[in-house]
Formats: structure tokens, sequence, C-alpha cells
């Protein structure tokens, strides 16, 4: 599951001058030098700039190859004095500040002007539907189905054997092998997340993908954002029905089965082999284990363990949820 | 938010009698002469028609400029004489009926036969997609940008620096500076409301534009339902994530953050700075007041005060629902 | 409604051979002749194969006109001599695979290639917007108006009098006088059903179609999906709100309300004058009965009878739900 992403333009003209003014640090003195890029500390290589944010990281922060760290006023006199620090209020916000910097195009969704109708003799046994637009750059496998009014945005790989529905938009996503979207659905659009501000709030800028692994089916009406930092992942052999929505960061496993309008909050994680009944709800930053089931209408609030049965809002085990209901 | 309505043609020719065919009422005498449109008591001036359907308002019924009242039998005495008085068995259907006299194109939605594909020029530095369709006297603001197979019908406003993206809807909307409506959502549609009949339902006129303020954005796949009577009003800065669905009259404040797949059920409000999680569902003709927290998957169904938080269904304060579910 | 179906291609040269080799089944001496369809143990006729799968339904196996009856091992002994037998693992999954050996086209839904702008003078005072796509054999009644880049694929049929939004699709269907469908709907796509696979689901064939029944109105982005057997219906003048996802074979009956994002999980049914407030989930295989209330947010998980008021997660009579969440 290691992908290069082709969807976002890096700024390759960032200078440490142009990130100090943008967070308006002061009175700090770096050399003033070309960044290449802003990355995790375990990532971050001399060139990049890297941030820190809890002091559990605090090892790995004094072992970055980077050479400039964001970090709160509290982390600071945790780090080396061979780094440079950058002290900030709120140090996600600057960090989505610095990362829009580098990617300016990444945390709005306006639509790709560069699609247009295609000769579909150019891809190879593509059956294409009337007034389907692809972006430059989009690679379709072999014998693939490409319904009417869809939109393919520009970069977005498509596997082989793969059918794409009708009004169906893509972008900022690879597809693997024999998947299916169906009718309707909106794949690769950024995330819900932003900084409130009294006046504006500010987006956080998306740079995550959608990857959807093989033989997968998408059902209609689906929206499935990508994510911030890492990917949006819908595992091999998964089958979403109709009206799902997944937020950004979200990864499912293989051999999912997730009915009709369940909805997923940002972050959470889902094992192998997981069913999910219709309009369920899983929150946030939740880790659900393989061969999990989940009732119809059940409000998943915490991690789940390995082959677990739960229903209920809070979801809870099903002997539980069935004993607490059985004289309704 | 005092905004003038362009979108409902009214039928200028409407006279007494025809509004008495209508009702199928006889056995009353009123001189025959045109009438100029229907109001509520305070909105009425003297060639307005009003109703009354409830004895809290008679002093208000006793005080309006209308000379002709819609009511029921048992308000007829508790009006003063000076009035002409229509009598009727439901109100709210001759309402209906007489505003569908008024408005005959407010309670269905069929498509703008008006819109074309427009000449970009037309609007200052205007960016379209392909198959953009733009109906009569649309207001569009400078740098604004429409996506692919978009819709805007006729007398829609919008504002500068607005971004609408692919195969979005928008009919009977006002819209502020800023905003962004992504991917696949519907604004503007007639609201749920009908009264129901044993052959046909009756729809129920919706003379209510959809007004969204500066700065806001809503999701992909939203459904956002125009007024019957009032306006359905997003305030400023707010953000609808995906799959939202707000009904007629809904009222939000300024600064909500609401997640995926929300819904409200008509003629709620929300006060300023509400947050509410993924699925949570709000009843109707409830008033939640400001910095109020729902928590995910809640069902309201009862006003909520300012500065509290809530979760659960029915929702209830956050504190008894952790203590309530503590042990699951 | 009793309709016939024009949707499904039959493969008109399928032999016993076929059969018995696509279900890897030897060591049976049954005469290779050519078969009609598969069919139901009531329906069948003498050149049609069916099936077997509850002890409950011996009797009428075994008064079948069918020759050849598709079963699990344990029934073999019960079936009486006269009957060539096949004896299969997984009953249902031989089912779905012979039935799509009949209908190859019945467990997919790519986009139908058919489809054209059409001269609207074809049909009778047909208003049509623009980029409207219609397929081979669609019949469309006097005054109907259908919105902006909608499809309507092949075979489908529309009554008198209906008004199709704009961006809507419909396969697979077929739709009674003064029906009205919103904006952004899907009507009629293959439902969620299909046998789990290590490597890759095998998808159940879905030869039913969706009969809307008339002066029904579905409201925007609605997913209705059609029926794998039998027809996924909605009933005479029954009205669905926004965002409702209704499943393969459910049967809605008349003069039903169901409000905004409601589900039905499959093959249940609600019998007439039915009341489902916004949000609320029907489980699978369920049956409710006629003059049923159902408050929003409610989980619907068993039979409910006659002229009761449910709410609550289970559902529950709702004077009990108002009595547990008085204090709250």
């Amino acid at each position: 599951m290691n992908y290069s992403n082709p969807f976002f333009k890096k700024n390759s003209k960032v200078k440490i001058e142009d990130i100090l003014k943008l967070l308006k640090v002061k009175n700090i003195k770096i050399k003033n030098c070309k960044i290449n890029d802003i990355k995790e500390l375990e990532m971050a290589k001399s060139d990049d700039i890297t941030f820190l944010n809890s002091s559990k990281y605090i090892n790995i922060a004094n072992n970055t190859k980077s050479k400039i760290i964001i970090t709160h006023y509290k982390y600071k006199d945790l780090i080396k004095k061979k780094y440079s620090i950058i002290i900030v209020d709120n140090v996600f916000l600057a960090v989505a500040k610095v990362t829009e910097l580098f990617y300016p195009d990444s945390s709005d969704d306006t639509y790709d002007n560069a699609v247009s109708i295609i000769n579909q003799k150019k891809f190879k046994n593509l059956k294409l539907g009337k007034n389907v637009l692809i972006g430059k750059n989009v690679k379709i496998g072999k014998n693939c189905f490409i319904g009417h009014n869809s939109i393919i945005e520009s970069n977005v790989k498509i596997g082989n054997s793969c059918k794409i529905g009708s009004n169906v938009i893509i972008k900022k996503s690879i597809i693997a092998d024999n998947v299916n979207i169906l009718d309707g659905s909106i794949v690769g659009k950024k995330g819900f997340g932003f900084f409130p501000g009294k006046k504006t709030n500010i987006r956080y800028p998306h740079i995550g993908m959608v990857i959807i692994e093989k033989n997968v089916e998408i059902g209609c009406n689906n929206t499935i954002d990508r994510g911030s930092l890492s990917n949006t992942i819908i595992g091999e052999n998964s089958f979403l029905d109709n009206q799902v929505h997944i937020a950004h960061n979200v990864k499912i496993g293989k051999n999912c089965i997730i009915a009709g309008q369940v909805g997923f909050a940002g972050s959470s994680s889902l094992g192998d082999r997981v069913m999910i009944g219709g309009q369920a709800g899983i929150s946030g930053h939740i880790k659900i284990g393989n061969n999990v089931q989940i009732g119809g209408g059940s409000g998943v609030i915490k991690n789940i363990p390995d082959n677990t049965k739960v229903m209920g809002y809070p979801a809870k085990n099903i002997r539980n949820f069935i004993k607490e209901n059985k004289n309704e």
C-alpha cells in the first residue's frame, strides 16, 4: 500500500523566510534557505521542515533528520540545541498553513478545469458513456466502462476491468483492478477538516488520496473523502451499499461489508471481514478489529476488539443489547 | 436578513370571487374586488387577505390592516364585525390553496426550462466548467467558479468569490460572498410539506427561499430545502459536511459545524456556534440555543438551552448519557 | 400489480449440460435438453428448472411441474423419485449462478450504452431539459417533464403527467401516472445482495424491477434498488422525502409518508398509511402493518402490527418510550 501521490503540485520555491512570515514569527535567526517540504518527524529529511506537538514524540524529534522543528513553547527545552525551533501557539494550525504554502491547491475542491471529452480510442477497449469528462494524465486500464456525465479528474489512475457508473465524480484517487463505483458517488473530495475561526474558518489542507483496492464495490450516492496527511483506503474486496459516507483518513480492511447509510467520522480504521448494518455510525479515531459485526443503527464510540459482535447506541456487546431489550 | 424574493411570479389578477370559488365558500357577501396577496396578520395591508388559526393571535387579528380573514368557525365571534370573515374547515389547507392561487409555481419543482449554456464573458472573471446551465436573470459576483454539469436556475443570486462544485443544482436561493457548495448538492427544492389525501396528497406551496450567508461551506450530496412561508437560512461561516439534509424553514446560526449525514426536520432553529456530530437528527419545530454541542447519533426531540452539551436518543445532558452508559 | 418484465434478456440456449457444468455437478444422469428458465417451485413449468432450500416447502416441491430440482443433500430423500435432483452445497449460490446464466446482464449495473439525445416530438407533449439521455424502447406518457442531464435507460415505462427532475437516473423501472421523481435520485439499480468470497464476492443477480404506482413522490438524492427475484414497489400516493434509501424487494404500501434519510434493508414491507419519521431505519425481512407510526430515529428490528405507534432503538411502543425517557 505504498503509492506515490501525483495529485498535488508542490511549490518548490519555499524559503524559510516565507514560512516565518506566514507564521508571523520574529526574533528568530535561521539562515535563509530553500525548504523542500513539510514532513512528519520520522519521514523528514535534512532539507524538510517538521513539527512536534506531543511530549510522546520527543525522542523521535531529537533524532529527526530535519534541522527545523515547529513546536509549542512547552516543548522548547526538551529539544536538542542542534535544532532550530519555531515556536507557535497552535502547532496544527501552523502545520496546516505551511502545508498549504507547499501545496496551494490542497485545501479546496474547485472543479478540474483541464477535463474534456476524450477520444476513447486513446484507451484500450474502453467503453464510454455520453458527456464523460476526463482530465489530464488520467490512466485507465483495459476493458473499463465509464457511464454518462461522469468526471474523472486529472492524474486519477483506474485499473483494468473497472466499471464506473453515471454521474460519478472521481478526483485524487488511485483505483485498482475490477472495482465498481456506482452512479452518483463522489470520491476524493477533501475532508471536513478545518480550524474554526470567528470570521472565517481555515480549511485544513488535504494532501492525502483515496486508494481503492481491487474487487471493491462502492454503491450509489456515496461520498468518500480523501485523507489529510495519510490516505483514505478501501481494502480489497470490500463492498459498500448506497449513501455511505467515508470521512478523511479512514482505513477499511479487506472483505468488509458495509450496508446503506453507514457513516464514518475521520481517521477510524476497520480490520478485515467486518460487517456493518445499515445506518450505523463510527466515531472518529476509533479502531475496530477483524471479524467484527456491528448491528444496524449502532453508534460506535470506542475501540472494538477482534471477533466481537456489537449493537446499540452506544454500541455494546450484542448479548447485553439483546438482554436489555428482551421485553420491548 | 431582509431579502426580497424574486423567485415566485405573483398572479396579479386574483379577485375575491376566485378565492371564494376555490374554497367552495358560499353564502357570504363580500364586494368583488382585486386582492393583492395573502399575508400573515401583521404583514397584511388593506388589499391583502389574511388568516387566523389560533386564539393566541386574536388581538393581532383585530388590528390587522387586511379587511378579509380566513378562519375557523370557532374563532368567528372573537373577530370584530368590521372584518369580512371566510369560514373554512381547515385553515392551513385553505391558506395553501390561496397561496398557490397567487403563486402557481410554488408547490412543485419542475426543472427550469429557461436555462442555457451561457457566455462566461457576461460575468466578471467567472470560471465555468463544461455543460453548465444558467437560467435567466441570474446574478453572479466576481471571481466565482462553477463546476461541470451544474445548474443555476433563474433569478438565483451568487455573491463574489463563490465556488460551486460539479453536478450541483441551485434554485430559489440567494448566496452571499465566499460561499462553497460542493459536488452533488441540491439547494432550494421545495420542502416536504403537504396535506395527506386519500387519493392524492395536496402539496403545500413553498414561497420561501434558501439564504446562504457569507463564508459558508456546504458539503457534497447535501439537500437544502427552501422555506414554505419563511426562508431556510444557513448563517455566516457555518460549515456542513457531506450528505446533510436541511428541511424547509430551518434556520442555522453563525459559526455552526454540522458533521456528515445530520438531518433536520422542518422549522427548527440553531443558535450560533453549535456543533453537531455525525448522523444526529433534529426534530421539527425545535429551538437549539447558542454554544450547544450535540453528540454524534443523537436524536434531539426537545428544545436545548444555551451552553449545553447533549448526547443520546432522545438527547439528554451528556453527563447523564455517560453515567448511564459507563459500564457498557 | 402484475407487470411483465421487459428488462432482462433471457438466454434461450441454456441446456441442462450447461447448468451441470456451471455447478460442477457430475455423476448425474439427466438427458441433455434445453431448459427454459429458473423459477420458484410453484411457478415452474415442465421445461423450467427449480430449487428447494427448506423442508417447509417439500410438499410444494413434490407437486412442482418442473422435472429438475436443485437442492441440498439433506432434502434428497424427501423428494419423489420422478424428479431429477441436482445436489449442491449452497442452494442459493447455485440458484444465483443459474439465474445469471439465464439473465447474464442482471447482476451488474453498467450504464446503458443505447441512450441518446432524443427528439422530444417523438413523445406527446413531452418537455425535455438539456442533455437528457433516453434509451431504446422507452415509453413516456402524455404531458411529462424530464429535467436536465437525466438518464432514462432502455425499456423504462413512464406514465402520464410525470415530472422527473434533473440529474435523475432511472433503469429497470415501471412508473405509473402522475409520479414526481426529484433531482439526483437513482431508481432501479441492482440491490446490495451477494455471496461473500475470500477473493471476490459473487453478486446476486437482480431480475426484479422497481414499480412506482400512481401519484407517488420521490424526493431528492434517493436510492431505490430493484428487486432480486421479486419487485421493489412504492405504493400509490406514498411520498418520500430526501436521501431515503430503499433496498431490494422492499414493498411500500399506499398513502405512506416517509421522512428524510430513512433507510430500509432488503425485503421488508410496509402496509398502507404508514408514517415514518426522519432517519428511522427498518431492518431486513420485517413486516410492518397498516396505520403504523414510527418515530424519527427509530430502529425497527421486528414486525409491527397494525395501528401501532412505535419509537426508539430498538423501536418499542411509544408509550413505553416516553415513560422510560420522561426524566431526561
